[in-house]
């Protein structure tokens, strides 16, 4: 693994950074072929507006574009992380007002899930866990991922790839590394995510997509019931791509799906995608 | 500052590390004199809890005391800061099964608050922030403390020392860097800390110093009406001992507190303390 920080190759932080005592930063996932970001135009702007809701300075564009592709050097598939973190702290919570980012960018070889995700579909399960409500953080891809954590946690078993986290109003908000949608009647939902959750740059790419597949596009609460009722799920990220549901197990059993078309559509017109 | 990593004269950690990747892991402030922790019994207490509560292997007593030791050696009066993350990670939140925890030990010279806080009181103001609620991390002193700097970054004025928290229900939950408790008619309030907030040592203490003091003690909610009706009003954390609140900042205006002295007396209570 290749990793650069602030530009420069060295693989360790400052124990006093802000990213490590407080999660106070942000990151994004992003695949890279031949050091090309995949989709980046749907991760700049998610990173662009997360910098924005944390007042942390954005770094340039090109700059980042570089020092993706130098990390990413020699390698065709590579899965890149970029953290950027408000930078050194002394004690203190309050954001400083000089504060200098910390830019780590790592790459490494990428060789993509197992074809039979997409093929035969993932089988996903609820989480214990309720995610909790915070307008201020919601939608930001940051940090504190404990939620995440320990939602991921819950399950060993292999044969589970994801788990739905729900909130405490009985809406399911996401899955615990990817974004939910539901198809029914050609009109594709997936939760509104202004009280938790993660907007992932997939997500965006799917809701800019969905006009021209010819189904209407709809973001709101989702509850389990709808979910059981849905004709497709899908879970998206954008190491994922889109996985089609095959099987939800929940409380009161487990449903399931066998009409995959949505993703694969869905997946052919990403791998068309610049 | 002297930082120890893994026992380790070094101030850097791996950029891989789980508690910068997503704040998996805990920390605890202590105050140092010649070497030695004060309120250890309390402050490892929690970070047992702490450990506990996040399946995070915990460090060994002696080893811990050892490095606070030599981190803060030659330092009268020292502040360290005891790290603990799930150590390193590669993609993905589930807990590596075999989780080598990074066990970060800084200490730096403390000189301590001014004297002003405790003799004259100290303001403080009402967050517009509303914590959100997550009994599975409720009371844990974690690396996800993003609401905390938000909220911390809501004022500038340096003449307000702290900020109050509030939950969605309007109860208040602590402040952004300390525990409440609120004296009325012989009775300390504070906070039931089971679905938001930090438990810190100090309030612990105090909790265990109460009985001595001839005070009853209650943990539950206490609304912003029954803080206005306090006779008195205390901040606690293991650096700042306890403040007592002279003004409150609220929507509707600001109330004031004149008698101190369960501080001063709490105060006296602590520097005896061994």
């Amino acid at each position: 693994m290749a990793t650069l920080i602030d530009g420069h190759p060295s693989d360790k932080v400052s124990a006093l950074d802000r990213g490590l005592a407080y999660g106070d930063g942000i990151y994004r996932t992003v695949e890279l072929l031949n050091g090309v970001p995949r989709l980046w135009r749907w991760q700049w702007q998610r990173l662009v507006e997360d910098c924005a809701r944390l007042s942390l300075p954005c770094p340039d564009e090109a700059l980042l574009l570089a020092e993706l592709a130098a990390a990413a050097q020699g390698i065709e598939r590579a899965v890149a992380k970029i953290t950027l973190t408000r930078g050194l702290g002394q004690r203190g919570y309050a954001m400083p007002a000089d504060a200098v980012p910390t830019r780590i960018v790592t790459a490494s070889p990428w060789g993509g899930y197992p074809a039979e995700r997409y093929s035969d579909g993932v089988t996903v399960r609820r989480c214990d866990l309720t995610l909790s409500r915070q307008p201020l953080l919601a939608g930001i891809k940051h940090l504190n991922r404990l939620e995440n954590v320990l939602a991921r946690s819950e399950w060993a078993d292999p044969s589970v790839h994801e788990g739905l986290l729900f909130d405490e109003d009985g809406g399911v908000v996401e899955a615990t590394m990817s974004n939910l949608f539901a198809l029914k009647d050609g009109v594709l939902y997936t939760p509104r995510l202004d009280r938790a959750g993660v907007t992932g740059a997939l997500r965006a790419w799917l809701i800019d997509a969905v006009p021209a597949l010819g189904l209407a596009m709809k973001e709101g609460s989702l509850a389990e019931v709808e979910l059981l009722a849905a004709d497709a799920l899908l879970l998206t990220n954008s190491l994922i791509g889109v996985w089609p549901v095959a099987a939800y197990r929940h409380a009161g059993g487990e449903a399931r799906w066998r009409d995959f078309e949505l993703a694969h559509r869905l997946n052919a017109r990403l791998a068309a995608e610049a």
